[in-house]
């Protein structure tokens, strides 16, 4: 058998911890099994190097960037396979570059285009353990060093997997798996043992911090199925592959909080053409990721426009907004980041059609107030205060009986 | 005209050490000059870095050192190539692979078979200033990561310069240029102009730290000229080159003393052949590295036997000679290290028989006693008393007038 591993920064944060996961691809190697291994950059190496760039300038170029960030990978890949060694196994570590990752040249934000596998077949063939930077990769023009950007290290295992057409791919965190919602918030939550592919990426999306939504949906695009497991015990975590349509036995698999939400509302817009693509143009040229978006006409010839982004945006989205309030015709704005966006995911949603109707509820009798709703196949997201989230997220994981139920 | 330009990891230790090398590039490239700069990572990052695996093993492979050692340069050159561009410049970081600097598979200690200067052409035709990492290359088996070792970065300067026939080669460093003795230790201490690198290579190997002896030897294979200087002012630094015969005024050129010195001495060795081979191949087989040797034959059959090597490896040295003690059939052994190796150095000594003789008097006259004299064509060591070096150092400066003579 195949194995590929990923093992976060977390999981590799200290020498003890580098140990740890020795042995755990040892015992793999000891069954017989061939493993390649990518691993994140040591705990907080990623940004220390930002600290140290930041003292040089405050505009670095993407390329140099890159060149820089590329080393946290490379130092964790040697000392991995170093305490492989100690172990006796015969290893050896690849950089982005020595492993075949090729990728487009947009540095800081890389996609994989092809892995040349030849090397790491040639070193399993040879008996060897192989432990692959994640999160890099080189362009194909110039050999640059490109980094594949959030996400990057979970992409690299899921691309790798692919590509050597692994039996399984395994992606260690420092959770356990998948939860029906966050165990911290809601003691109730309960371990998904199987997760579909388009529920997982919702959940991703939703700010559920174990797999990258990126890496979703490749292994999705390749029906790679993931196991999402802690690096700190052997329980078994959460697959997530494809799940037939008669399986689906479950209307919501998991409810999600993302307390990263800011919302910005605009009075009166003038309700013409073009006023809303204005808005969204001159925020993404900003680079600002508009998440939520909801227009509603109040009065004749006259909308209110809302949209939320994160936290982090707010200050640039406000900006944006005081420039072009005139442009727009708009009577004023108003703005809070004291809201919380709380969601529930699930494919069975599809063919349920009065699920929103039974959140909708749920919250209202906790006497919980909705500030904006947005709904997709087998998702609905409200934003409601802050303060509310704890006790929104309870409510909605009891109302769809996600502790007790054993259809997943 | 083309410059070669190597900074040393004082140079580039900190963000305002980083702004100040990239204006002295900026300099040089302004005046409409082509530049190449090599740089080592930056203060003691290589220490951190060893630090690092040592918590993971105490026997680290040779290839995964190198991986994780080779970073250190990968952040130099980004942040200089970073700190160039914020004053306009176009740039260009390569790590040792990039650069096509082509080694032995060596690990840890590879020397440079080859560059491939192609790309590095292409960049500066392009008219960017480029940035190459120091102290690294690739295999030419596997593209595996090596590192040159002690001395690699000034290696890498001197090895770009000949493989792009550069017409100056400069040696950044934290002094003005190579003194006639250490000025900390006799504030007399005159820098010389020019030094040949016949008598540059005996400073270096004699522990004058300003040029490593591997980079003095390959600008002396390639006749290629060596400019070390400052990077804290703009002084003229010292010129190595190629001195012609009727140049070589000076019979002494300068005064070294290296304190890093142990010594083992065995009394009443057999006189028979191969007894010698015995222990000096058993203390090469513990990669100990023995300087001098002394033999002399004291009685009849019977020799005392005495060398030195680094503080380092006395312990080391100690253990293959109490073992090898009866085998030699030896009486016993001494060691200490509180001893001094100084030396003079000069080209004009080969032709001036009396040089030697002229330093024992002068040291003789401060009542300092020689445990050890060794001499080569150029140079002439003595063991002393660790206590007397400064004194020994300061009359032998006196002795050859090296504080007025303008021969250099």
């Amino acid at each position: 058998m195949l194995v590929v591993q990923k093992y976060g920064g977390s999981s590799v944060a200290n020498a003890e911890r580098i140990h740890r996961v020795a042995r755990r691809v040892a015992d793999v190697r000891s069954k017989g099994h061939q493993i390649v291994v990518t691993v994140s950059a040591m705990g907080d190496t990623t940004d220390d190097l930002v600290s140290l760039v930041k003292e040089i300038t405050d505009s670095p170029t993407d390329r140099e960037m890159d060149v820089i960030l590329s080393t946290g990978e490379q130092v964790s890949i040697a000392l991995l396979a170093m305490a492989i060694k100690e172990l006796g196994e015969s290893v050896i570590s690849l950089t982005g570059a020595q492993a075949g990752i090729h990728t487009d040249s947009a540095h800081t934000k890389a996609r994989i285009n092809s892995i040349d596998t030849v090397r790491i077949k040639e070193e399993l063939e040879q008996g060897k353990i192989v432990v692959v930077a994640g999160f890099q990769g080189i362009d194909q023009v110039n050999n640059n060093i490109t980094t594949l950007g959030r996400g990057g290290s979970d992409t690299t295992a899921v691309a790798l997997a692919i590509a050597l057409k692994a039996d399984l791919c395994e992606i260690y965190t420092d959770v356990d798996g998948v939860y029906t919602t966050d165990p911290r918030v809601v003691p109730e939550a309960r371990k998904l043992a199987v997760i579909s592919y388009e529920e997982m990426l919702e959940l991703a999306n939703l700010g559920a911090a174990v797999l990258h939504p990126r890496a979703v949906e490749l292994a999705m695009k390749y029906k790679m199925p993931l196991h999402v497991r802690s690096s700190f015990n052997h329980n078994p975590g959460t697959v997530v592959r494809e799940v037939e349509e008669m399986e689906k036995s479950l209307v919501v698999t998991g409810v999600v909080c993302d307390n990263n939400v800011a919302k910005i509302g605009l009075f009166n817009v003038m309700d013409k053409p073009g006023i809303a693509h204005t808005l969204f143009k001159a925020l993404a040229d900003e680079k600002i990721n508009v998440d939520m978006i909801i227009q509603s006409a109040m009065r004749d010839e006259r909308n209110d426009i809302s949209f939320t982004c994160s936290k982090g945006d707010l200050k640039k989205a406000l900006e944006v907004v005081e420039k072009l309030q005139t442009a727009l015709g708009a009577d004023g704005f108003t703005y809070g980041d004291g809201v919380a966006k709380v969601s529930i995911v699930g494919a069975g949603m599809v063919s349920n059609p009065g699920v929103a109707a039974e959140m909708f509820e749920a919250l209202f009798r906790e006497g919980i107030n909705l500030e904006m709703i947005s709904t997709s196949e087998i998702k609905v997201s409200c934003i409601i205060r802050a303060e509310d989230s704890v006790k929104a997220v309870a409510a909605l994981h009891k109302k769809f009986n996600l502790a007790e139920q054993n259809g997943n």
